[in-house]
């Protein structure tokens, strides 16, 4: 059986690992806006949900990259969700440009504007996030980036009775590598109980 | 199209919300033992990667439920990959019982030791972390654990050509409520490059 003492593991290696038994990982596509006025787009998958009262975001930047100089330097990102049929268009955007390239341009993506920051979306994008900075913070060789979503957006193609319909929503999981895959069979588990009453 | 104001949004509603657009998240089936010696699993959706080197991973406690009770007092956890044929003993894990309770007995689980840490791990895992706390921070109404990962191990099932067999290891994915997926194609996509060398 494959054991390894992280102590061992050279640092492509605990990459290798980590994004292969970390999955499926959602994708956040954070929008930036430079000081320059140039827009910036960028799939990060160290992304999850912090808290609901009130609710934060974080992604984690890898690098110093133009999301994470933007973010620090406007105080301000969005994130629109990945589906399907954005694939391609979402890889095309993880391309290592530099910083006055506008990467909407470079991956031949419409933009909206957000509602309540100045910082672009995706225009085709399923549902956005609009967030101010909450923190940033480095941790080992990541950068956290926190975000108190202010606003969302959901389109109604993938809003069903008061809710995200999952089916028409479309989401894609990042694996490892330059893996992808949408989502099989939706199983639907009740909440479990128990005699405790819990 | 629904938009939403953060300031507008009731708790339950920004958890509806946030859940069933951060998607697919993976998720951190969490081992840990309390200082009485009851061994505790319980999943976490909020889990992600933050740094390679050193490895660490961060998952999110909402509210106070024995598995954070128990690592501010050990200091140690794991975490074991949960995959399709384990879909249905994860979510018996999720039921809240009294902290005297075994959860392995609950849920008529096979346990085995962890190799450096004293914490149990899911036997028929076809994967585990076993993690040293790094840090315990509150955001919001999260805890945030950080994990610094000790040790890796990998079942020979999931293991091919020295990594991860996607298709093997069948990692599930969290939607929102208590919604689940499989992984669908998987689809593999060049990394790309551009003609600023990226």
């Amino acid at each position: 059986m494959p054991t390894f003492d992280a102590a061992d593991l050279s640092t492509a290696d605990a990459y290798a690992l980590l994004t292969s038994l970390v999955v499926p990982r959602p994708i956040a596509w954070v929008g930036t806006r430079s000081r320059e006025g140039v827009d910036n787009l960028a799939p990060h998958s160290y992304f999850t949900v912090v808290s609901s009262d009130p609710p934060i975001v974080v992604f984690v930047s890898v690098g110093t990259k133009d999301t994470l100089s933007n973010v620090r330097d406007t105080g301000v990102f969005t994130i629109s969700v990945v589906s399907r049929p954005q694939l391609v268009a979402m890889n095309a955007t993880a391309a290592r440009v530099p910083p006055d390239v506008d990467e909407f341009d470079h991956a031949d993506l419409a933009r909206a504007a957000a509602t309540t920051i100045e910082a672009p979306l995706v225009a085709g994008a399923p549902a956005s996030l609009e967030c101010d900075v909450h923190d940033v913070r480095e941790v080992g060789d990541g950068t956290m980036v926190f975000g108190a979503v202010r606003h969302v957006t959901v389109a109604d193609r993938v809003w069903r009775d008061g809710a995200v319909d999952m089916g028409r929503l479309e989401p894609v999981g990042r694996l490892a590598a330059s893996q992808y895959a949408p989502l099989g069979e939706i199983i639907a588990l009740d909440r479990p109980t128990t005699e405790y009453g819990g």
